[in-house]
């Protein structure tokens, strides 16, 4: 590969064999090369390939103005989830990732900390992503002897949700505050208990997710069971009307209207899991 | 605390202000002790508590013959899941993980590798455990220099779904060779097509997950809607006679028979994730 540039002793811009921009990291890879120069590519111990040239850009900036330990390390989280998750993460994660770590990592030096009003759902929802942002914090506390609190965790969890589903920070975001305030509101909603002693808890908070997701991705079902919905509707009338709000709700903020299989289904969902009074 | 006896330099079994058996790790920390000498107990560095004193006696039998890197290493692996997964594991996986790697180690080492017949279950239906696993296999490759095939980390999430639900081994296994099963027969039902590729699918092998471990933890159920049985059973035959049959065969290996409305759910869940043909 050839050289474009130099970024710093371990960081190098090049061209690979398609005439794109990719960004190679290695200890002392980048040490007196030039533009044009041929990369010596059994240094190189980590290759980042941007989906479009702005992402190049900024990942070149971003890498030539932070510390390489904290990139390094940002890079093994990245790794770690790839590998955890078994699934493909969006590259720009190397990108959004690193540059919110080495941002909270300034504001924490300057005393300022940033709770996270959604770690409670974050845990509930993304159990696997939570924990791995904890191993995050487990590697920034042993070697860069940086403490975050857990909020932190949440953090580095929805930056891996958003790789997962090829999301923006801001629909991830949207998407968890809409589990958050469906959640309040079913724990307030009139004659139902919604139990979270019962057995069948942890099942309906993952149906929940599945079912926000699902709103939230626009993709047009085609279910048609109109029977099924007309016979939850007569057997849990209450729970019928709880769930046609909460599909309401989902469809004015995601812009997608569910069918109403989906109500009739997260009703049946809603009266296992309320203890009857 | 006083000493009942030191295993060797790190270790020490002694008994704590209840006069129950705990043992002690530590650098050093056995070094020229003597029964009834008084711990120094800032030498500590992590205490094993068993539920029993005959687990405390294999513990310290463990702990007499193994290599201490190694069982040093399978408690790092307890104390991460510990934190991952965010609840109590049964004390005494210290004493079956532990057991479980040294002997794989051995077995290993003697050439022989099982291989885990589970792997695709478990990481379908624990794939937090198995990214567990994934860590203990990396530590024993960074630590150890040992290698193992994914088999293993799909064996070390085994025993520490045990531990979550202080199941034995037997169980699990159990349990995990039903959710195989059950899927397996799924496959090959005739006038269902269960879906892969549905956007259902995901949760359907949680609901699935939910269901048999209802069924092996013998927890009696009071739901009583036989209103809604009969609507899904006239709204979906075909599959509701799939979830009887399904629902059957669990209760026949679990010894608890779900009620009608656990096949009516399943039933419905079914129908969302068959492709329609």
């Amino acid at each position: 590969m050839k050289v474009l540039k130099s970024i710093n002793n371990n960081v190098v811009s090049c061209l690979d064999e398609n005439g794109q921009e990719v960004i190679a990291m290695g200890r002392g890879l980048g040490f007196a090369l030039r533009s044009g120069d041929e990369l010596d590519e059994t240094k190189v111990e980590k290759l980042f390939r941007m989906q479009t040239p702005d992402e190049a850009r900024r990942l070149t900036d971003l890498f030539s103005t932070l510390p390489s330990q904290q990139i390094e390390l940002c890079s093994r989280i990245v790794d770690r989830a790839t590998q955890d998750l078994g699934r493909r993460l969006c590259p720009s994660v190397y990108l959004t990732l690193t540059d919110h770590i080495c941002f909270a990592i300034e504001r924490l030096r300057q005393g300022t900390v940033f709770q996270n009003t959604l770690l409670a759902e974050v845990r509930t929802f993304y159990p696997r992503e939570y924990a791995l942002g904890k191993y995050g914090l487990e590697l920034l506390w042993q070697e860069l002897g940086i403490r975050f609190p857990d909020d932190e965790a949440a953090n580095i969890a929805l930056h891996l949700v958003n790789a997962e589903y090829e999301n923006s920070i801001q629909d991830t975001l949207r998407i968890t505050q809409t589990l958050h305030d469906v959640l309040t509101s079913l724990a307030g909603w009139p004659r139902l208990n919604l139990d979270q002693e019962s057995g069948f808890y942890d099942e309906f908070t993952v149906h929940l997710k599945f079912l926000v997701f699902r709103a939230f991705s626009g993709q047009k079902q085609t279910q048609k069971d109109p029977r099924f919905v007309e016979a939850v509707r007569q057997c849990y009338p209450e729970e019928f009307h709880c769930a046609q709000q909460i599909v309401e709700g989902l469809g004015s903020r995601s812009g997608t209207r569910l069918p109403p299989e989906e109500e009739a289904y997260l009703a049946a969902s809603l009266h296992r899991t309320c203890r009857k009074v």
